[in-house]
């Protein structure tokens, strides 16, 4: 029995998450497909977490038990040939019996990108949120001090989950305007505000309801010391709306 | 009477080209339809160029004769209302009654971007042509240098075209390999080659078919000094295949 790693690129916006739904394209479903393709046997694919609909990966990690004899190199090249091009495997390797993507990774990266202009590039519209109030950055930057560290965020998750703890630990947060982008090696000019976290763990919606939350410090809504009323309060009511999954990056998971 | 002079962006991935035709989805035709919308007239809108199937732009001009009396600004807000996301009208001005997209033009720059790696970027596969064959990038640069300055150009242009003349003048041409590209502030590795042309105008399909023959050259199927022979033949049979659309950008135009 062999434990393979795949570390895989995704644009989600034609999927409804990572998550595999009855009914419903989704990006497991359509990897999970693949490897049954080629091995002739259903196997589930563990990934380091579910992304919502929409929501992007430079980096998800996933992995599956296989009998097959198949080299983690040829399993790549196999399921490149099968995915779509908006799924593309980057990497394959072999991994330990007990190493788990989800509960080995020690930290998470998630990127999302705002775009605070007009009008949208058609280079970018998939990838941003759209937000035409202007933002004032600094005073993102000053709420979101209040985020870092160890905290109960459970203000800032979904209110229809179940988990054990709703505590994490923010190890940075960085809020930064971008007068451009890069695409191609070309600039594409636009103000852009990159929000970049990086916890130990993420619950349910916390990177969208967190940004949704530092736009309206952002839109001068919420003040920006009011991030710690919302903090105390574990009440998702508190905190302001959810960020759309289309600005949403899973940028890299760390083992 | 207004002459209102519109720069765009499109991506190219689900158009027909430029060029309005009958019973398909052409960005002329999409435009035209939205002014239509706007002012109640049918309007013919006059571009650089056509470009084709496929192919992107991040700076097309195009222009427009209305009696309307709404402002250039007016109408941008307008139009990015009502056309699809996949094309944008960056900016709006006025210009002078004997301006012309295509005949004031005194230079225009195009791009072309190969990824020579595997596997695709999700993030890029729309704007590439993935050649699998390791390229030398050396001999392109050598091969291109024939290129430059004032030449027949018949050998790089479709064959079923019926224009005066086949001379145009490549002011440069750079044939960069770049080792990543930046998508959202963030790299994307891989080996990612970049061939730019300035010209005093381009034939159809021209950046197409030299790139198409400098990759023969990079895969050691064409010598770099045939380019000579390719370019005396004034013969489209000499020089190598068009690349695809989807790999072409329309940086520029200036005036």
């Amino acid at each position: 029995m062999k434990h393979i790693l795949l570390s895989i690129q995704y644009d989600g916006t034609n999927y409804l998450g990572w998550q595999r739904q009855p009914n419903a394209l989704t990006i497991q479903g359509v990897v999970e497909e693949a490897i049954e393709r080629i091995t002739g046997t259903a196997t589930t694919v563990a990934a380091s977490g579910r992304t919502d609909s929409g929501v992007h990966a430079l980096g998800q990690t996933a992995s599956f038990f296989t009998e097959s004899r198949l080299t983690p190199n040829i399993f790549q090249k196999a399921l490149n040939a099968l995915l779509p091009y908006d799924i593309r495997v980057i990497s394959a390797e072999l991994a330990a019996a007990d190493f788990h993507c989800r509960f080995s990774a020690t930290r998470k990266r998630y990127f999302y990108v705002i775009y605070n202009d007009s009008p949208v590039s058609p280079f970018v519209y998939r990838y941003v949120w759209h937000v035409k109030h202007a933002l004032d950055v600094e005073a993102m930057q000053r709420a979101s001090e209040t985020l870092k560290g160890r905290h109960d965020f459970k203000s800032f998750c979904a209110a229809d989950t179940d988990v054990q703890s709703s505590v994490r630990e923010i190890f940075a947060i960085a809020i930064e305007p971008l007068p451009c982008i890069s695409f191609l090696d070309t600039m594409i000019t636009g103000k852009f505000i990159k929000l970049t976290i990086d916890a130990d763990g993420f619950l349910r919606h916390m990177v969208r309801n967190i940004t949704g939350t530092l736009v309206d410090v952002g839109r001068g809504k919420t003040d920006a010391s009011a991030i710690q009323q919302i903090l105390n309060a574990k009440d998702r009511k508190k905190a302001g709306v959810t960020a759309p999954g289309r600005g949403l990056f899973l940028d890299r998971v760390f083992y």
